[in-house]
């Protein structure tokens, strides 16, 4: 292993310096490629579906694993996308010149060796390859066991492309070891590591984060909230809180609570459940909201849950102070909207809500790469540092100064 | 433990939103307060300067450890210099309307409860509880045992200015248990604490960034590097070289490293080699460098070492591609300098040198808050994420999205 990615720590050098339109061509020869092969693809899916029956995997899980022609080329066009967007290494984000005269530029770089962590849609390693290879990065990719041949596939595909490019194919490569002594083995290596994503389900992400010494940026859980203020348009407050249950369940940037002011709940919260009730979104409510609808009640593990599911927990809280403690307490950091029609409070709630994502009357399911305007993304940070929110191809990047002197000496 | 980091959490919140003028009249009071209370300052770090000279300690470290009227107003006037500076919180970094018609702002935030430990200079209490309170974070110190008193009396002092403007005092903390225990115990509550810097010796920042599961921004080592291109301009050579190394051989951008051509060898090693001995430097070379010049061998092991002294290696190599190879290979990603009037030789070192600050033609000496024209640091990033190179008050903040939208759901 720790030849494995002292090798991959080499060519991330060679891959870091390569020009935009020589990685634009092959990323479009990636493209192509998938196309040509499709068949390849489809055959190894097969198998991971064969298996995936033979366990008994839940329809969901079998729908996200599932590849066909019309996917394969959704996959390729991705990469197309991918390979369209502005160069994001070698952009100067801040320059100045210093009392002594040195020409100080602070530039965009590659990050260097990607580790990234992640389970079932196949898609995501060819999406990921092309995001890390865009931005100068070697990805080490660590996919779910229930994809394994379709990742291979897919894998052996790109690779070959780089090889055709006299290219080291490491640049994209899969774990040598995929189990999870393997996982607890790269995440010690940061002589040759420099970042782990981890996208998967709690105890993974735990485990990484306690025990990695590489940094990592964590694809974690959103428990999103709206709160529906005082002075909220009722009727954007009905469509934004249907939107962002009932648009998608099972994504982290669907709403889990409903918070509602205490003034308008009486207003508010009557037509919302009809609509919810037409969604077949179930309701559970605090004692507070149960004196409007008849709802079965919230517990207080409720309220920390990030269902993941058609369900809803809806708290009446006294004003917007108290709306805020809540999120900030039982948030998860993700993405928390209000939606109100008052500058103060909508100011306030921007300010002191700490999440990556806040809006004032949008629905929090906005937050995506794609909604966004940054093209594909390699996950969704819920860390503090580095990266918040949709990851595109900048947030594979760090910085370097780089400073220009004429003999200055100190 | 747990309670008092969990208090600081939510002081967080409060110290986020201060106003601008409002922290910048507190620091100023701050600045006032250390110079009224000097004497008691100056008392209790003579307490620490006895313990000093119980323990024998060198005089190097004593020096650092010393404080009098003087160092007193050298610490009020660093804090007036950070109340002056642009306020840090609130800047719009990046801002965008997405096609749905969202308006995007990414804007600086604090980063939250930071938790710093360092050694022996009683300064770097009152320098870092300031950056932290003007960019709206809590901070949590944990300085040396040395300075204990000196550190707790200036702390104290801080603190108060904050109770009297009725502020939680807690956002300028002494990390309550500040043994090796209290330390372990701090940096796993990534519940509570948002980000750990940790300035001191080698095997320190080891165990916290192997131990740590809250994100660590390290100020480890600088194996700095000077490289004389064979376009070097030979009077630029000697003058940074000698600079480099020698206007402070104990920091750690000083230059540990001299690469040359080896076509300009036989002209620019024997100068250097007047230079140096007339600076008392011991010089240990290569093989091909104990041809040109008379000095002693350099061991493999010599050009892994951050001598921290006035010692120099020094290598003659081949070409620019065997001194970057050898930088990259050998650096700690620290701060490395071409010497050379090429264009392309410059560009390419400046691109393919992976440091956090590489200069073209300056010392390496000017990796530095100040020198930067960044004002206070809190120290030098040699991390390769969120910052990296000298860390001002930007880099203690980080960023959230805040979208303004008029009812968009998807």
């Amino acid at each position: 292993m720790q030849q494995f990615l002292k090798e991959c720590k080499k060519v991330s050098r060679e891959i870091a310096t390569l020009k935009t339109d020589v990685k634009n061509k092959i990323l479009n020869q990636m493209a192509d490629a998938l196309i040509e092969h499709c068949d390849f693809i489809v055959h190894n899916n097969s198998k991971d579906m064969q298996e995936a029956e033979k366990n008994n995997l839940s329809h969901d899980l079998k729908d996200r694993l599932f590849l066909d022609g019309t996917r394969v080329e959704a996959m390729a066009a991705a990469i197309r996308q991918i390979a369209a967007q502005k160069e994001p290494v070698g952009r100067t984000l801040e320059g100045w010149v210093t009392e002594s005269g040195l020409n100080i530029q602070k530039v965009s770089i590659p990050i260097g060796v990607i580790g990234i962590i992640y389970e079932s849609r196949p898609n995501v390693t060819s999406d990921t390859a092309a995001l890390c290879f865009k931005s100068g990065n070697v990805c080490v990719l660590k996919g779910g066991k229930e994809a394994q041949h379709s990742n291979k596939a897919i894998a052996d595909i790109l690779r070959n492309v780089l090889a055709i490019n006299k290219l080291p194919e490491q640049a994209i490569s899969l774990l040598p070891d995929s189990s999870r002594e393997g996982v607890a083995n790269l995440i010690k290596q940061d002589k040759y590591v420099d970042l782990i994503v981890p996208r998967g389900g709690e105890s993974l992400i735990r485990f990484i984060s306690q025990n990695s010494s590489v940094p990592v940026i964590k694809h974690d859980k959103g428990i999103c909230h709206t709160y529906i203020d005082k002075f909220a348009d009722g009727k954007k407050a009905l469509e934004i809180c249907i939107n962002a249950k009932c648009s998608r369940p099972g994504v982290c940037n669907s709403m889990e609570t409903l918070l509602v002011h205490q003034e308008v709940a009486n207003y508010v919260l009557p037509p919302l459940q009809e609509a919810f009730v037409y969604e077949q979104t179930e309701l559970r409510g605090c004692k507070e909201t149960q004196k409007y609808i008849d709802v079965n009640p919230a517990s207080d593990e409720d309220f920390d849950t990030e269902y993941l599911a058609n369900i809803l927990s809806i708290k009446v809280v006294e004003d917007i102070h108290q709306a805020i403690d809540h999120i900030n307490l039982h948030g998860s950091g993700h993405s928390e909207c209000i939606i109100s029609e008052n500058y103060s409070n909508i100011t306030r709630f921007l300010d002191e809500v700490d999440a990556a994502c806040v809006y004032a009357n949008a629905s929090t399911r906005f937050t995506d790469g794609g909604a966004f305007g940054l093209g594909a993304e390699v996950g969704i940070s819920t860390n503090k540092l580095h990266s918040r929110g949709p990851m595109g191809i900048n947030d594979l990047t760090t910085f370097k100064y780089k400073i220009l002197g004429n003999g200055q000496i100190r």
